[in-house]
């Protein structure tokens, strides 16, 4: 029985107070928390002195296309068109199973770094990824991207089969479409029909532009998320990365049916699609998690920054400071995304998974920690994360990470990088 | 003569090209920049071998309140008039000079570590506040803050001609009030009208929000920036913070004028104000600077975030990619910040005031560094910052400050917090 004593922390509760102990981790759970007056004691425990820094939530990146770190920086301030045909898909067509390894590994690496403790990657060359997430101890729910192409639905359907069942420790498959303008109503039958079996939510991108949001009421009669709800593909929930066009409507379903709305405040904002509804989605009762999209609309893999902008932006637009609050935000970056994809992590309780990362406080702009929402969410940064934690086991530590050689990490990412005519500068 | 050699870095050119080489700086001085071709050999030099690290200039942060790092978290997400009423003016009728002191040193702990070697700093205790910053090393263009009150604009015109004449190391006063509406035109005017023979350029808040504006326009028939100009503040230059309201009008006086906008979008945005047009002042060839605003409203000091939102908020609004370029944003927080307080710093180039910070590149979020000023603007955080160099000083190398002693800050800082009521988690 694997067992880790975190001794002496502040901690942050469901409610967001902060609470001071130890915790006790038990193969994957958060099995006892302690209080100042009452210790934990476990001679036979692997023991961690946190003095006094702050355990949170592992953060849930809700939104990714993890191997686009080989992407990071390509075609920055071009327009949408130009980005995607001058800068991405050229790339894109050259990319190997080896590159997307060395890709993901480094990701990985990155979102650890950052507290992170779970992705939901969207990105071809899935059995790969699969792999590579497995090997790293990350937890991800990954899919096989549905779209137009030869044997592409039956390997989304495939796929999806044979990574469940528990067998990839905190890998786990989801169905896919990358988007309705990618698929057809067709297509998206067939594997909703399919998914009868298999009983997974959907990974979806929705109205994230407003060219795509109009260009599916013309071929549809209908928006994309009342759309893609008939065909049957979000009869076991979902989340929808992006939303930015959404309306009222699209909220009420996504409510009715559980469907979260995954918000990329950094990629809606650098690829100019927008600012999406969120108080409004909020207000209508929609789960809300946070996304980073992919390293070449974004350019890194940061939730921090994630949080502090979806704590801002939708300020700035409403011109109202009490519109989305440092709880909801927290919120977002943790439970809700966690309860987007299935998973019992997200919150600091007895039983919950033991998916968290440790904040150091004591740092200039981190005193006074008078509010420690509102310290997480407007002044923290990612650097300030110590140690983060997935089912219990400390994957990353002060730069150094347990299940990853990042020499030979670095030495991989180099060479994809090399032979994909992206290494300017940082290559020796 | 002070002489410190920087070996084999990265720079930051003024057109954003990266070039390699060695930098000498002398008696606070970029005296000389070598190529990888011809290094710099200097016996006699301090040397700091950089290994491949990037130099950039030291970011300027042309609008703050330092010592408001002892109000940082009080009153997030509160309404503009209780978010003052409440939790900020009670707090600041309490301050002493020794609790300015403390927030000012912990401000410019927290400012050095993420790369920033100047500020305009407008508060009270204003003669504190300098004695501070010019016993840390750091540059900041200080102010007595003009506003009604007895012998309020005596001490303005006093303080200016005390701090002047270059006695006082990198701190130099200019004029300020803080606003139209907490003066009347006469002070204006008396304080123009003094500011014949000091010359100086003012420090203002413009335009912050639309009440605001709209309540000058009914009280002198002008918008405030106009109002401004016609009393003779903005004689000999100025730099405007917010500008959230402004229009193409004032644009036009401060283009001619010379007058810059410090774009502040995480406190416009935190507090509900707005988003500045600043796509607008940028077409319109307005010198647009960047700033913090003070810690209550942000709530951290992070040029680096404040590049960011800068970059990406602005594209949002339009919908449109284009809108901004990393170089613009750079240019932002580093050379119009300088040229808007008359420093001759904020670029790499031989003669310029030795103001830098240096870049880690060697991390999982900077690679590939395929394009460096969107690397810088996009993913880079300010903790990546391991070396702040003022006046050729160093004067903080990672996490270690040579002109400040950290435990006496930090004893000092607590002390004020507790007396304030600002302690609920992290004094002890």
């Amino acid at each position: 029985m694997a067992r880790l004593l975190l001794k002496d922390c502040r901690y942050l509760r469901p409610d967001h107070s902060v609470g001071t102990g130890d915790i006790l981790l038990e193969d994957g759970v958060i099995a006892r928390i302690g209080t100042d007056e009452q210790s934990i004691n476990c001679p036979s425990c692997a023991v961690k002195a946190l003095n006094g820094a702050l355990v949170m939530p592992g953060l849930v990146n809700a939104h990714g296309h993890t191997a686009m770190t080989l992407l990071r920086g390509r075609g920055g301030g071009l327009p949408l068109k130009r980005w995607l045909e001058e800068a991405i898909f050229p790339v894109e067509a050259q990319l190997t199973a080896a590159d997307v390894a060395a890709g993901v590994t480094w990701g990985v690496m990155e979102m650890l770094a950052c507290g992170t403790t779970c992705v939901a990657d969207m990105y071809d060359f899935h059995r790969t990824g699969g792999v590579v997430f497995e090997r790293t101890g990350f937890k991800a729910n990954i899919c096989a991207v549905g779209r137009f192409g030869e044997g592409r639905l039956q390997e989304c359907i495939r796929f999806t089969q044979d990574w469940n069942g528990g067998a990839h420790g905190g890998v786990i498959a989801d169905i896919c479409i990358h988007s309705e303008y990618l698929t057809d109503e067709a297509f998206c039958r067939e594997l909703a029909a399919a998914n009868r079996d298999l009983r997974r939510p959907l990974h979806v991108h929705v109205s994230e532009t407003r060219r795509e949001h109009e260009e599916c009421i013309a071929r549809h009669g209908r928006k994309p998320l009342a759309y893609l709800a008939d065909t049957g593909l979000l009869d076991f929930g979902g989340y929808a990365a992006h939303g930015v066009w959404m309306t009222d409507d699209d909220f009420r379903i996504m409510r009715e049916r559980g469907i979260t709305l995954v918000h990329n405040p950094t990629s809606n904002m650098k690829l100019g699609s927008g600012f999406a509804r969120l108080a409004a989605a909020k207000a209508a009762g929609v789960n809300i998690a946070l996304g980073t999209d992919g390293c070449a609309s974004n350019d890194n893999l940061n939730l921090f920054e994630e949080m502090h902008l979806a704590a801002l932006i939708h300020k700035g637009v409403a011109q109202d400071p009490t519109v989305l609050s440092a709880d909801d935000i927290l919120d977002m970056a943790t439970v809700n995304g966690a309860r987007a994809l299935g998973r019992a992590s997200g919150e600091i309780a007895v039983g919950k998974c033991a998916d968290l990362c440790v904040i150091d406080l004591d740092r200039p702009h981190l005193s006074p920690a008078f509010d420690i929402p509102n310290l997480l969410v407007y002044s923290a940064q990612a650097s300030d994360v110590v140690m983060t934690i997935a089912d219990g086991r400390i994957l990353y530590e002060r730069g150094a990470y347990a299940m990853i050689d990042a020499e030979k990490a670095r030495h991989d990412f180099q060479a994809a990088l090399r032979r994909l005519g992206g290494c300017r500068t940082d290559c020796k």
